[in-house]
């Protein structure tokens, strides 16, 4: 299914590349080979999972229209490759997502439906608005094709190091519900199974990591209280656990403090943009590295959408 | 030469992406495809024409060291070629240049000698080391192997454009004293002579468009002013004046504050950051597109070496 989604993914989905710094080597004591995926459209990895679930879908179906939940990078993946489909959709929103998160998913060409995460739920409107009006589902994780398209990115993690003459590493992922990090699993897998896969998340929201330790889905106490606001979910999902539970080993939860500080790493020294939830892996990475084994370490940095406001801050760090 | 550098370039040079957005295609009234050299290594196009420099010397010279002139980009692109040629670099920078591009100089491993702009002459600081030491001098731009690094830049454009599908488009460069606008015309000349190389300058340090106009080399009027720090120089060269006057039409001069605002979209939209110098072709195609032909637009961003306070005042923009 990855290969499938990167046939249809060619020209559209953008190949990112992998950055390197001296400078960044030397914090971490050893080499770091960054995939930029705040570079891809929409300025995340989401993207590829919103192109492969649409372009992968019953075309009958895809016409009528698709929708999906989403506080941000999930809505603008989805939003823009139903445009890019010239097809209809709709995204249900949290009325206190971020502005730029909202009014990017409109100028993409969606409907967007707010609600009040107090006093609505937004699977009943969710629920409902798909059934008037034939609309497909497009969920953020827990879905084959979206892992699929994810996994584009594996794919292209193991071509570019190979060119670069990377074998052996260990891949850092930011890790929310899993879908990324149980497709570029599933890629290296085959492509470059010497490769060995560490989700990384938020200190407090390492539902993952406490997953991949206790053998079981483990759940966050709270969905507040992170600046990584793309990567707080409440649990791994029922198919992305699985998955990581045989290829990944837990990674490195970081703090907020870390993340800011990649991010301004990032913006010194790769002249890249990353919000708190796309820097956790380059953060373990940075000032975390004595935790892991002593390789090479490819770090996906997942996205860059972020206010100005969080960006002056991590500048200012 | 250009062909010649692009192969010893390989594997040590970053080919850089070509980034899209809508949002930016929207305000501009047409496409553009934005080549981001401010992620190339050292950050910023200059490591090209260090590397094709320091590669294409005589090793019985380069064994003894290079020298070079700059207050920024030129220093690190030259320093960090040299160091992994290794061999000595010493650089004779302002003592008022950027802390940034001072301290990322050093920290690549090259002696920089600092001098006082007011009271002290650099070509004799530095004429007397190059002597006293047997170094050879590496020149920003009016340099035939810098000029072929910077024309490297240009193969990868025809090369990404054909890709895309671009054919006749406009081609626009920030602009100091002429090297990458030469070496990409230059390039551009042999393997896409549809499209037009166009130079872009700060308002008021528009030395390049003014000489291009008037046919002979025109010089600023004074070398302070601008936040452009990296493209403020007196006049085109006189290697790369004939060659732009051979292959370029006039570009556009741009404010201060059209460069901070393209800058925070660059921020807002390809997740990039870029330094005022670097982001003046940007601002050209964002706010000034109705002054050039009416078709595709590829940009050049040429660096991203930009000190947090004037990105803050960017992201405040």
């Amino acid at each position: 299914m990855i290969s499938a989604a990167a046939i249809r993914a060619k020209g559209h989905v953008r190949q990112t590349p992998i950055l390197t710094s001296p400078f960044l080597d030397e914090i971490a004591g050893r080499r770091l080979f960054i995939k930029a995926e705040c570079l891809q459209h929409t300025g995340s990895f989401k993207f590829r999972g919103g192109w492969s679930a649409l372009s992968g879908m019953d075309p009958a179906l895809r016409k009528i229209g698709v929708i999906a939940f989403s506080s941000g990078n999930h809505a603008q993946g989805v939003a823009l490759a139903a445009r890019m489909h010239g097809v209809a959709a709709v995204i249900i929103m949290p009325d206190d997502a971020p502005s730029l998160k909202i009014d990017n998913t409109r100028a993409l060409g969606a409907e967007v439906v707010l609600y009040d995460r107090s006093t609505q739920d937004r699977d009943v409107i969710g629920a409902k608005l798909a059934k008037e009006r034939g609309l497909t589902l497009v969920k953020p994780f827990d879905e084959p094709l979206v892992i699929a398209g994810q996994g584009t990115c594996g794919l292209e993690i193991a071509t570019e190091c190979k060119e670069l003459g990377v074998t052996g590493a260990e891949v850092l992922v930011p890790c929310g519900g899993g879908g990324l990090t149980a497709g570029i699993a599933l890629a290296l897998e085959k492509h470059a199974p010497e490769m060995q896969v560490r989700p990384c998340e938020p200190v407090g929201f390492d539902d993952t990591i406490r997953s991949l330790i206790s053998g079981r889905i483990e759940r966050n106490p709270a969905m507040t209280g992170s600046i990584c606001d793309a990567i707080v979910t409440p649990s791994p999902g029922d198919l992305t656990f699985p998955i990581m539970q045989r290829l990944c080993q837990p990674g490195v939860a970081v703090s907020d403090d870390d993340c800011l500080h990649a991010m301004a790493l990032a913006f010194r020294r790769l002249k890249i943009v990353l919000e708190p939830g796309g820097a956790v892996a380059l953060a373990a990475a940075l000032f975390h590295s004595d935790k892991l084994p002593d390789r090479d370490l490819v770090v996906v940095v997942s996205g860059g959408n972020v206010d100005p406001e969080i960006f002056a801050r991590a500048l200012a760090h």
